[in-house]
């Protein structure tokens, strides 16, 4: 079969079948089919979507296309694996709190996070930003910390989806990384492949997510769950609002420390209501509560009891990190480079738009704009203040930290571009948008 | 500029200005913008088309991705330079019969062909069937053809619009052929390069032509008209009909012989209609017919003169074509690998496939399926009856010649397959559907 009959038919919006899609996904794993055959057609995929049966054999061929952990015959308890995966925004620490926080109501978290791209922060830049901290386990030691702890946190390796590391590359710079089949088949491939049998997915919707608009986050949400479901895994989507950064940091290691916080009980609201109700979504998809409300009762006593926190360190000190030394860093850990972020009237902060922010801090050295670039842990933002509260002109709203004065100079138009002040207080609002399963 | 923001502009629908353009067409002909990121952009533009300005700019840089043809100073009357270019058909050698006779008529034509390449023929595969004759001339050699007999045939040399050359491969293989404003740019780029200033262009509709419906040729001759005329030059654009192979003969050196015939007087009605029309708008365009009723009597005028005939044997001699051999191989040159199609039944031919007649031709030698492909001179097609004509069942309608029995048993199926026999004769109609200028 020739890749471009198959271009052909998916450009005409015909149904691609097994076959069809193999000669596409298997011959560019291969390096029989050229990357330039690819690209085009996954801009004809952009335009003329996938039904279900397609994106289903999509992400089963990009699956097959590499090795999958195995995490059968671990020992302990028989508890379900169930992992949770966030398409993505600003501020956005869930993890971090979540994993423990699951594992110590029984079930066990296999999660395989990423980086920093873009204007949105990677799990495992946050977590590297722990003094010695390693992310690249070996799958001996990926099985060890999910005994152990319950969970592990680990980056994705080479023979997992190899077929998504480069497709998206390949998507990345061809302009075709927005559509909904070709998302939905990166991020399920990878999920299953790391063994999850029930996954939670936080669909970001706003400025600060890569689907800006709900109708948009709804159609990933049911793509996922659709196509999920049809591969016999058990998928809720949550969709949650992305226009603000979630939590009062942005930053690596200051990231970290909020997850501290929220894991002894002082997590800010917005941040602890999007991780309670995904973590007792993982409690109800991995059978451990009936509903996502008697699961937020037992993730608010075992807040209480201490034991999560726990687990984090248990967890952090498996993965080679200094525990003492990251105990000792908080509230220390800061560039020297900063500015203040200052009210320029009274009134009531009616916005911190989390795109701008996203993009300031790239500029701050907190992510990066390409693979190849590093990042920094002791930067970012630190708020003071955030949508609904009261504020004086010339109030700090936030403390900014970049890795020298040039990258604060870059990202000053962006941060102060990002607040916005109003007269009256905003009405609250939930975070929690919508909640789809099959 | 980054090509992938480029892309990301186009796939949202956006109008590309002149640098956005030049990055993606100057990057690749340089060979900084890979090709996955080119095939990614004409995908987008097959889907979201270009406006008659992107069109117009998109051919411009094209064109100055190479040289042009010098032909100025040229000795001899200063006469218009006119030329003829056709999306391609099946049986269609109007050009070697219309070159000589506008030539004969004043202006000159600086044309530049191509080889066959699909269910299409070429004109450069045909010329070459005359033994001896070369097609790839020199710029001396080229000016100094249209010096003495006013018209050279020459093909397309790596110096003329390198980006078309790069840019159509990739397209073929990506399935992004099919765009009106990249077709048109690719067409209008190279015959403004070769010289031309003013341009008839016959767009080919119907089952044997790339576009299949009058409404896809319209849109074409518009486009080619429009963007022409934008660029200064004169643009007429007739829509034909390409139901049915043109004229009685499919076939390298056969085409030769019948345009031979035609210049002698004795040419079939379809062709003739065709090439006297065209020839005749060559005339208006170049300022030597006020009518393109008056160009026609010209043209027949000439005919009657013998003098297109001189001059097309003067052109194969001085382009090394041995024109003795030429004139004796006339009715001999045969393959011996032969059958004859007969009619299945009595009764009218109501319709000669030109689609199937043109990928049969591909297998019995005539063309190629890759440009690698050699092709042969002496197979084809000779139509006894066409169209309209009385055949009793069992009577030959065409001897149909391969290159060996393999090729023969090969088209066979699609020959046969091409004949429809009616019970009525089908009513008779021009092969002119439309004319278009600016």
């Amino acid at each position: 079969m020739r890749a471009v009959d198959v271009i052909m038919k998916k450009r005409s919006g015909g149904e691609l079948d097994r076959e069809e899609l193999a000669t596409i996904i298997n011959g560019y794993v291969a390096g029989s089919v050229p990357d330039y055959q690819v690209s085009a057609w996954a801009m004809a995929v952009f335009f003329k979507g996938m039904t279900p049966r397609e994106t289903a054999i999509l992400t089963e061929l990009m699956l097959d296309s590499g090795k999958r952990m195995s995490l059968a015959g671990l020992r302990g308890e028989a508890a379900p694996f169930v992992d949770k995966h966030s398409t993505g925004g600003v501020g956005d620490k869930v993890s971090l709190i979540l994993a423990p926080l699951a594992a110590s109501l029984g079930v066990r978290v296999p999660m395989m996070s990423g980086r920093a791209l873009g204007h949105t922060g990677g799990t495992l830049d946050k977590l590297e930003s722990i003094p010695g901290y390693r992310t690249g386990l070996s799958e001996a030691d990926f099985r060890k910390g999910i005994e152990e702890e319950g969970y592990a946190m680990t980056g994705q390796t080479a023979e997992i989806v190899p077929a998504d590391k480069k497709l998206y590359a390949l998507r990345d710079v061809t302009a075709t990384v927005e559509s909904i089949p070709l998302i939905t088949a990166s991020i399920l491939s990878k999920k299953v492949a790391e063994g999850a049998e029930a996954l939670v997915f936080d669909v970001k919707s706003g400025p600060g997510a890569f689907m800006k608009t709900v109708a948009d986050a709804e159609a990933l949400a049911q793509s996922l769950v659709r196509t999920g479901s049809a591969m016999g895994k058990r998928i809720i989507g949550v969709i949650t609002d992305m226009s603000e950064p979630l939590g009062r940091t942005v930053g690596n290691f200051f990231e970290v420390e909020e997850s501290l916080d929220c894991l002894e009980g002082r997590g800010p609201e917005d941040l602890m209501e999007v991780t309670l109700r995904l973590t007792a979504w993982m409690l109800v998809a991995g059978g451990k509560a009936a509903t996502v409300e008697e699961g937020i009762s037992r993730c608010r006593e075992s807040l209480a009891s201490g034991k999560p926190r726990e687990l984090f360190l248990a967890n952090a000190r498996r993965q080679g990190g200094d525990v003492e030394r990251t105990l000792a860093l908080r509230g220390n850990y800061r560039s020297k480079h900063r500015f203040e972020l200052k009210a320029p009237a009274s009134g009531y902060i009616a916005a911190i738009d989390a795109w701008k922010i996203g993009l300031a801090s790239v500029n701050l050295g907190v992510g990066r704009n390409t693979a190849a670039d590093s990042v920094s842990p002791d930067v970012g933002l630190i708020f003071a203040k955030k949508s609904g509260d009261r504020v004086e002109k010339g109030e700090t709203v936030a403390t900014v930290y970049g890795k020298d004065q040039a990258s604060l100079e870059a990202a000053r138009p962006l941060v102060e571009a990002a607040l916005t002040i109003g007269a009256a207080s905003p009405a609250k609002k939930s975070l929690i948008i919508k909640e789809i399963m099959s």
